[in-house]
């Protein structure tokens, strides 16, 4: 065991993206935990763009105090227990942060059952991003063989599940993704039947192109232009599920709302909104399928691992830049 | 019978409002109806908020051509039928124009079943605004009692009448009118448990203090920005029925977007749209479920009669500038 935690903090909240100037990079003592927590070694750290508005002050669900380790979900083994549900060795998933050790009460751990898979997709494919494509397409939405399905950021760790669990249900699946090789990636990895690249095609012209039935289901992780250009070529009694909006995160204080919104009415669609969160009683049922779909070969889960917390901000950075495929995890 | 048919023309596309300057009143011969067409005498014209979509080079359902008779649906009595499925007398509704007379081909005529009622209710409640009300508060929400229901336009013609069934389902129920004489209106005379008038209140403010346990239910014919004041409002999964935008019909070109529609992931809300044209199989059985609940007393209708081809301008404007309760209609 090394003598300190190194950890990420907080130390300036952003206005639009993050810059170096919003971390610190810092050594604390290795906590030690009092009764009913747990010392945890951190073996992998998630990024996700849901951490983007855990900086904010007004943050629907809390936010990261100024000066305190950044919040992130994290994967680990217990070193130390004082809370009777775990022991030294067992696996678990925690909101944990930005660190290489980390003291939970037990109520805020989740043991994991880790069979032949790698730790690491506890925080992808079985973790909020696979869980949130898994309950985005299946729950909200019924997908049906022939449905027109278009899925954004389909080469991220969301959508690329997202699109792989649309197509096994028989859908037609375009998906959207930036430049050449993560068009390649969801033609020729994960078999969707074509992709937009819109940073280099026209993304109306494209769209028409590939999908000149109408888009019928629309997983929409981007926001506003794409979802606009979308809302145009939607079908009669169309879905459109909102799981997030990327594009907003630059500039949270004056979201861009869909000015095509009222394609709603004409075409008698829907618009539905959820978030991980909402399924926290179904997450079992979630990792059981997925397993049982990855088993069988029917999908394909893709990490991008980075290693250590010195390179925070650059791998944080590439959410939002676009320059990874897959899921995004930091190894402290 | 007249020698004229007294018609207004539409001569010039609006870019925002209208303006009298769109309008010509014309005296043309009254037509002949050829194989298959009845001569029609209009009694009552209807005013709806879609005719200005209409007026639109590119609106949805087709445009209305320039120096040609304004769309408008009406109700009126068969003076001469071609067509064997009318005879003279009968009372029938179609898209018949802003006009004293008008020749239909059959098959775009609807013959009524009129009742008790005054023909002129088949415009308002048995016609596209009450028919719009009824599905948009039955088909698309499930509304039950103890339910948070807020209504806008609820001295309209659509709203007033979707807010008396919210009431009749149980549902504590609030409007949103503009001037103490509607909000009295709301109260008094169709019972709602309170009204926001959007003219002399805080908005916000005054929502959070009719509605402090949040909105369930919001049935919006208005957009932004009260959309987006009702989106931070909204309970968990809240629903959110668009059946129109009366403020957009201000600027076509450039429609707001809800800037707060990342509200609706935050709480799995479901934002969903219709227009009437949706239900044209269902219409028979709106109709009667509305006809029961005024004959039982449970619900009122209410007119806004005017005479006058001249007066078209004047009245079509009340539409949008709030001069009106309940159903506009013109008698030519």
């Amino acid at each position: 065991m090394a003598d300190l935690n190194k950890n990420v903090k907080l130390v300036q909240r952003p206005v639009a993206m993050p810059t170096a100037a919003c971390w610190a990079l810092a050594e604390d003592p290795i906590p030690s935990p009092e009764a009913g927590q747990a010392l945890v070694a951190i073996k992998h750290i998630s990024l996700d763009p849901a951490q983007r508005a855990w900086m904010n002050e007004d943050c629907y669900v809390g936010c990261v105090a100024l000066n305190s380790t950044m919040w992130a979900f994290a994967v680990g083994e217990v070193m130390n227990s004082l809370h009777p549900g775990f022991k030294t060795g067992d696996l678990v998933r925690g909101i944990m942060g930005v660190q290489q050790y980390s003291v939970m009460h037990g109520d805020d751990l989740e043991l994991l059952d880790v069979k032949d898979e790698a730790l690491s997709e506890h925080l992808g494919l079985y973790g909020m991003t696979g869980l949130t494509a898994y309950f985005g397409v299946t729950d909200l939405v019924d997908i049906k063989p022939g449905d027109q399905v278009l899925i954004s950021t389909s080469a991220g760790a969301v959508g690329s599940i997202a699109a792989q669990i649309a197509k096994l249900k028989g859908a037609y699946v375009v998906g959207i993704a930036g430049g050449p090789e993560k068009v390649d990636f969801c033609v020729n990895e994960i078999g969707l039947d074509g992709c937009i690249d819109y940073k280099n095609h026209d993304f109306e012209t494209r769209l028409a192109e590939l999908m000149p039935d109408g888009v019928d289901i629309y997983f929409d992780n981007v926001g506003v232009p794409i979802l606009d250009y979308v809302l145009k070529q939607i079908n009669e009694e169309a879905t459109i599920i909102i799981c997030g909006a990327i594009n907003q995160f630059q500039n949270m204080s004056d979201v861009s709302g869909p000015s095509q919104y009222l394609r709603i009415p004409e075409r008698k669609a829907s618009l539905l909104g959820f978030t991980y969160f909402h399924y926290s009683d179904r997450f079992h049922e979630g990792v059981k399928q997925l397993r049982d779909w990855i088993e069988s070969g029917q999908i394909r889960s893709h990490e991008h691992p980075i290693d250590g917390l010195e390179n925070f901000h650059d791998s944080f950075m590439k959410l939002f830049n676009g320059k990874h495929i897959g899921k995004l995890i930091i190894n402290p």
